[in-house]
C-alpha cells in the first residue's frame, strides 16, 4: 500500500537536500563568523512552556500530544524562542555575557499550508542577550543581512524595515487609542497589508478611532524614513513629544557597521506578537510581493517571565521557505551544489576488477569522496561515460597493470587529459 | 515560572552542540565520500506508516497525536526506515540504481530514558537500495567502520558482527522448531543477553525445544567465526546441508574492501525487527559493555511492502548516545571542537572605538570569524586576556592610527608577535 506525506511538510530528496544542505551550511558560517554559538533544544516540549509565552490561543496552531499516564501535555516546537528562554533562564548565572545564540531548528505548526508557509520549516534564529544596547539590535540586522548578501541579494533587492514599538505608542495614543486597546491596535497594524481598506477601516472603528484618525494612522503606516538622515523628518512628522533617542542610537550603530543603505525606517511593522518591547524589523523583498523573509525584535521580559533574572534580549527568525522563494524567483538557486565525486574507479578487466575495492576503500579512508561501477561490463567508453554523468572530477581506469606493476590510468575528466599513475601517488594526484 | 525540558530529551548548550556538530559533520563527510546521497523527510508521519512496517504493537512506543478534525493520526517518526522506504516506493522508476542514500535524522520514542537510550536521539541512517550483491552489504559494513575509524577507534575497540537470517533459520528448523515458531525464535535469540539462564530456558522450552537442544541452541549462539577464513568450521559446525553461500560471498567482499580484521561471524546476532531477510549486522565496542553501536541489515521485502516494486535493499542505523558513551569512556572526545575566533578586535581609544564596529562587519563579509569587545573599557592589557580568552587566532588593537593612517596593530596571540597592519591589508594578513 502507498502512503502519503503528511501534507504540508517535505520530502528532501538528494537535489532538494543538497540545497538544504547549502543553506544550513550557509546560516552556520555566518551566524559563526559574527561571533554567535550554536544551540538547540528538543523536537517537542511541554505545552505550557508555549502557553505561558502566547497565552492558551496558541494550542490550536500547534501539533500537541498528551504522554506519561496522561498527566503532561507535550507539543512540537512550532518556535524556537520559549526553548531558548528556557535554557537561558536555567543558566542565567553560568553564561557569560552577552549571549550570543543561533539556531537552525526544524519548527511545526498546525496551519492551512499555502505560498511561503508549510506545516514543518526551517528556521534560523539568532540572539543577542544580556546586551543592553543599540549595538546588540543593528548587530542582529547586520547578520541577517550578511546572509541575504551571501546568497546573492544586494540592497536593491532586499529592504530591512525597522520600527519601535514606544514609538507607534506614542502614535496611536496621540491618535486617541487608550491604553487598554494598544494591543489591538499592534494587532490591527500588524495584519493591515491583509485586510482590505474597508475591514481595516473597520478595525479602527473598534478601537475608538473616527475616520479622519484613521487617515493620518494609515498614513503614519505608509511613511518611510532612510536610516542615516530620515530621523529629522520622522520628528518633525510626529512632533515633539515623540522620543526617538533609541531610534537615533540605533541609526548611528547602522551606520557604523556600514548598512544604513539597506535600512528604513518603516512605522507600519509592527511584529503581532505581543512580547516586543522595544526595536522591531522585517526583512523583506523590495517589491513586497512576498511574505517578509525574516522579522524580530527586543524582548526585554522574556527571560524573566521564563523564572529568569532581568535580562535584555533582542533576535529574529529567517525561514527557509520564503528565503528559497525568493531566491528561486531571481534566479539566485545554483544550478548544481550536489557534492561532486574526486574520482570514479572503472575495471577495465576482470583482474582489474578484483582490485576496485581496494582502490575504492583506501582513497575513501584517505579521505576522498570515491565511487566506483557497480556494473558488470568491462567496456571502458560506456563506463567513462558513467563516470562523466556522476561529475566526477577524475576517473581511475583499473586493468591488468595494477598486477606486479600496481599502475592505473587516471583521466583528469575536466581537460580530458589521462596519465599512468602507480597506486601509491594516486591520493596525492587526486588531492591535486 | 521555571518550565522544565521533558525527560529524556536534551538541551544542546555551546559546548554541547560543538560535539554534535562534529559528530553530524563526520557521518556527512564519511557518507559522502563513500558515494552515498543525503535525503530526509518530515519530523512527523501518518501513523499507519509505522504500523503497516511494525504492526499496532509499536504504538504505544510512539509520540502520536490527531490532527486535520480528528480524521488522521500521526507520529514523530521512531525511525527513518518508514519514511525512506515510502520515498522510495513513490519515485522507485525514476531514481537511478543503485540507491545509496544517508541521512541523520532525530527520532523520538516513548521509552524509558536510561543509560544509552534516550526519549530524543540523532541516528545516522544509510541504505543501498536496488544492488542484490554482496558488494552492498560489505559497503554498508565498511561506511559504518570508516565512521568509527575516523573517529579514533580501531579493530581492537570496535567488533562487526555479522549473522544471517537464512542460517540462524537452518539451526533452528535442525534443532526442532517449527516453521511458526521461527519468528519468536528470532525474538528469543535477540533479547538473549538481556534473560538470566532460566527464562532463556522458559522460552526456549516454549518453543518446543528440550533441555539438550537448548544446550546446543546456546553454544550455536556463543560461537564465534573470524571473517577470513572463518566458514570452513561454521560449515563443519552447522554440517553439510547448511547454505552459507551468501556469507562466502560477503566474505569476499570483506576482505577486498580489506575490513576482514574488524569482523566475525555472531549467529547470536539476529536483530528483533521482524524484516529483515538475509545478512544482519552489528558493531559492538569490544568488551560488549554497552549497547550496541550499530545495527543493520538485509530488507528485500520491505519497498514492495510500501506499495513499490520488489526492490534489494541493506541499510543500517547508528544512534549518538551509545557512540558519544563508548567516544567518552576511551576518552576520545576531543577538548575542544568550538569553532576559534580568527580575530578578536580591540579599541585602545574612543577613536578607535568608533571604527571597531565597521572592521568587524568589514572582516566577516570578508569570510573572518571576527569578535570585538562589548566592553566600554579602553585598557588594553584586559582586553588583550579576553581576547585569549576567547581563543582568538588574532587580536587587532585600534587606536587614534586607524584615522588618517589606516592602521592597526595586529597581534599573533599563538606566539606574540605583532606588527602595524594597513586596514587595506589586514584580513590577507590574518587568513594567513
Amino acid at each position: 500500500m502507498k502512503i502519503q506525506a503528511p501534507r504540508g511538510t517535505r520530502d528532501f530528496y538528494p537535489a532538494q537536500m543538497a540545497w538544504r544542505n547549502h543553506l544550513l551550511d550557509a546560516w552556520r558560517r555566518v551566524s559563526v563568523r559574527h561571533g554567535f554559538e550554536q544551540v538547540d533544544g528538543p523536537i517537542f516540549e511541554k505545552l505550557e512552556l508555549y502557553e505561558v509565552k502566547s497565552g492558551p490561543g496558541i494550542v490550536s496552531e500547534l501539533f500537541s500530544f498528551r504522554r506519561d499516564q496522561g498527566s503532561t501535555d507535550f507539543a512540537i516546537r512550532p518556535e524556537f524562542t520559549p526553548t531558548l528562554a528556557r535554557m537561558v533562564a536555567d543558566k542565567a548565572n553560568a553564561l557569560p555575557k552577552p549571549i550570543k545564540w543561533f539556531c537552525t531548528p526544524n519548527l511545526c505548526r498546525a496551519e492551512r499550508p499555502q505560498r511561503g508557509r508549510l506545516r514543518e520549516f526551517l528556521q534560523w534564529n539568532a540572539d543577542i542577550l544580556g546586551l543592553d544596547s543599540p549595538t546588540a539590535d543593528a548587530e542582529c540586522i547586520l547578520v541577517a543581512l550578511d546572509l541575504v548578501r551571501e546568497m546573492g541579494l544586494g540592497p536593491e533587492h532586499v529592504r530591512v524595515k525597522i520600527s519601535h514599538r514606544d514609538t507607534v505608542r506614542h502614535i496611536l495614543t496621540r491618535l486617541g487609542v487608550p491604553e487598554e486597546k494598544l494591543t489591538d491596535a499592534f494587532e490591527l497594524l500588524d495584519r493591515r497589508d491583509k485586510l482590505d481598506a474597508e475591514a481595516f477601516q473597520q478595525g479602527a472603528a473598534r478601537l475608538g478611532l473616527d475616520v479622519h484618525a484613521v487617515e493620518r494612522f494609515d498614513q503614519t503606516c505608509r511613511m518611510r524614513y532612510q536610516v542615516g538622515g530620515g530621523l529629522k523628518s520622522m520628528k518633525s512628522a510626529l512632533g515633539d513629544s515623540a522620543d526617538l533617542s533609541d531610534l537615533e542610537a540605533l541609526d548611528e550603530q547602522l551606520k557604523a557597521f556600514g548598512i544604513a543603505e539597506w535600512c528604513e525606517y518603516d512605522l507600519g511593522i509592527v511584529r503581532g506578537l505581543a512580547y516586543y518591547t522595544g526595536t522591531v524589523f522585517e526583512l523583506h523583498e523590495a517589491t513586497g510581493v512576498e511574505r517578509a523573509l525574516a522579522g524580530g525584535g527586543r524582548y526585554d521580559n522574556l527571560i524573566e517571565l521564563f523564572g529568569g533574572p532581568p535580562t535584555p534580549a533582542i533576535g529574529f527568525g529567517m525561514g527557509d521557505v520564503v528565503l528559497t522563494n525568493v531566491l528561486h524567483d531571481k534566479g539566485l538557486i545554483p544550478d548544481d551544489v550536489m557534492p561532486r565525486p574526486d574520482v570514479y574507479l572503472i575495471a577495465a578487466s576482470e583482474t582489474g576488477a578484483g582490485q576496485v575495492p581496494c582502490i575504492a576503500a583506501h582513497l575513501r579512508m584517505a579521505g576522498l569522496h570515491a565511487r566506483f561501477s557497480y556494473k558488470s561490463t568491462r567496456n571502458v567508453g560506456r563506463l567513462l561515460k558513467d563516470a562523466a554523468a556522476s561529475r566526477a572530477r577524475y576517473a581511475v581506469i583499473v586493468g591488468d597493470g595494477v598486477m606486479g606493476k600496481m599502475l592505473v590510468d587516471c583521466k583528469d575528466m575536466d581537460n580530458g587529459d589521462q596519465q599512468q599513475v602507480h597506486l601509491d601517488d594516486l591520493a596525492e594526484r587526486i588531492r591535486g
